[in-house]
C-alpha cells in the first residue's frame, strides 16, 4: 500500500527539509519515526519520496511525501511533533510526488509603504518562460523554467505574492522576491529586472528571508482527503487575538 | 529612565520564562542581550523585574518586564529573536510589574464535541474567592486567590476560556482547565469540582497542556503604546491561509 501525505511545518522549527546528521530536519524526523514504529523498514525499500526539499527556514502548508507502508501510517505521522498532517491519499505504486501538475509558493510581505502598482508590475515581469540563471543558485539543472501564474494582492498590512509552476530552481522565489522588493523601494528599476531576466546584465538583488516563504500547495490529478490538525485552528485564533488584544489601546 | 515593555512569545521556542543555565529561556535571552548591548549593566542594578514567570510551553501576548536603562532599549529588544515587542511605556522608578490591576490568561480548547453548557457551568464554579490548594502546585504562598472574571465562548472549532485576577498560583489555570475538560467529557461531575474547591475531597483532574495557554494581558493604571511586530501580521495570515487552502477539497 502506497500513501501520499500532505504535510505542513513552521520552517523555524527545523534545519530545512533534507536530512542531515545530528540536526532536526523535516525528513529526518519523519524517517526516524516511520522506521522506529515499523511503518517502513528503510527509505529505499519504502520508496520514500517527496515533492520539494524546502530550505532552512522555509515553511510549508502543502508539501507532499509518499512511501509504501504497512500499519497505520497516518496515526504515526500525526504524532510527530511540529509536523502538521494536512491531508492524505492512497496512490498507485509508481506515484512520485516530484512529478506534479503544479507547485504554488506564497511570499508574505509586510507593507511598510510600498507602491503596490510598482510591485505588481515588477512581479508580472517574471511570468512565463525565462532563463532564470540570474535569479537562482545554479547547479547542473536546466535554468529555463516556466512560471504559469503570478498573483499579487494586498490585504490589510500584508501583501501576498503567489507563484505557480511545475518546477522551480534553488532560491528562485526568494531571489525573484528580493528583486521585486528592490524595485518596490525604488532601489532598482524594471529595466534592471529585464536585463537580468534576459541575461544582458547581472544585477545583485539579494535574497529575501526564508521565514516569509511558504510552499502552499502541490497539485496532482487526484485530490487529498483533508485532515486539519487542531494546532492550526488554535494558532489561527492565537494570532488573530494577538492583533486584537494590544491594538488601539 | 525606567521602561516597561509588553512582550509576547511562542512558548514552544523557550524552556519557560525563568533563566536557567545552558537553556534558552525568555528571561535569559533578554538579560543576555540587554547586558551585551550595554543597555543595562546587570539585573540588580537595572532592577530588572517581570509580571509573570510563565512555565515551559506557555505562551504570552502581554507579559511585562521593566528595567532601568540607558540607550535605545526598545530597538535592542526588537532585535531579540522569537520575542515580540507588543508595546512599551516609560514608568516611574518604583514601578514593579508584579503589582498589577489584573492578569488575564486565555486557554484555547479545540471543540471535538463538548457540551458547551456543561463546560460553561463547570468553568463558572471557579469564579470568586476560593482556597485553590487542590487546583495548584502549592508552595509557601497563601492558597487563597480570587478570580474576578471568567469568560467562556465558542468561535467555530475553538472554545476560549479567559481568567482574570490579580494573581494566580503555580499551575492553577491548567489544573482548573483540566477539571473543566473532565466534566465536559463526562469523566467527572460538578460535585467533584465543588468538593475539591471546598477541600472536602481531593480529586485528581490532571493538568492541561501548556501550549494552549497564553498570558494574554497584564493591566496597570496606565496604558502601553502599542507596537505590533510584523511577524504577527504575517503569522496571522499564514494560519488563516492554512485553513483556507486545504479545506473543502
Amino acid at each position: 500500500m502506497r500513501i501520499a501525505i500532505k504535510i505542513g511545518y513552521d520552517g523555524s522549527k527545523f534545519n530545512g527539509f533534507a536530512m542531515q546528521p545530528r540536526k532536526k530536519t523535516v525528513e529526518g524526523e519523519i524517517l526516524h519515526t516511520l522506521k522506529k514504529t515499523g511503518i517502513i523498514e528503510n527509505r529505499k525499500k519504502a520508496k520514500f519520496q517527496y515533492a520539494a526539499r524546502t530550505d532552512k527556514g522555509v515553511n510549508a502548508l502543502g508539501n507532499v511525501i509518499s512511501f509504501n507502508c504497512k500499519g497505520n501510517a497516518l496515526k504515526v505521522m500525526q504524532d510527530i511533533k511540529d509536523i502538521w498532517i494536512m491531508g492524505y491519499a492512497y496512490v498507485d505504486e509508481h506515484f512520485n510526488p516530484r512529478y506534479c501538475l503544479s507547485k504554488t509558493y506564497r511570499y508574505y510581505l509586510y507593507d511598510d509603504g510600498f507602491d503596490f502598482d510598482t510591485l505588481k508590475k515588477a512581479a508580472m515581469l517574471f511570468k512565463g518562460e525565462h532563463d532564470f540563471s540570474y535569479f537562482a543558485r545554479i547547479d547542473a539543472r536546466n535554468p529555463i523554467r516556466k512560471i504559469d501564474k503570478i498573483d499579487i494582492r494586498k490585504k490589510g498590512k500584508i501583501i501576498k505574492i503567489d507563484f505557480e509552476g511545475k518546477s522551480f530552481l534553488w532560491h528562485q522565489i526568494r531571489r525573484i522576491v528580493a528583486a521585486i522588493i528592490k524595485v518596490g523601494r525604488g532601489k532598482a528599476n524594471m529595466e534592471d529586472i529585464l536585463n537580468a531576466l534576459n541575461k544582458i546584465k547581472r544585477v545583485n538583488f539579494g535574497i529575501a528571508p526564508p521565514e516569509n516563504l511558504v510552499l502552499l500547495d502541490v497539485k496532482y490529478n487526484f485530490d487529498f482527503i483533508p485532515l486539519l490538525p487542531e494546532e492550526i485552528f488554535i494558532k489561527k485564533e492565537f494570532f488573530i487575538d494577538a492583533l486584537r488584544v494590544h491594538r488601539n489601546k
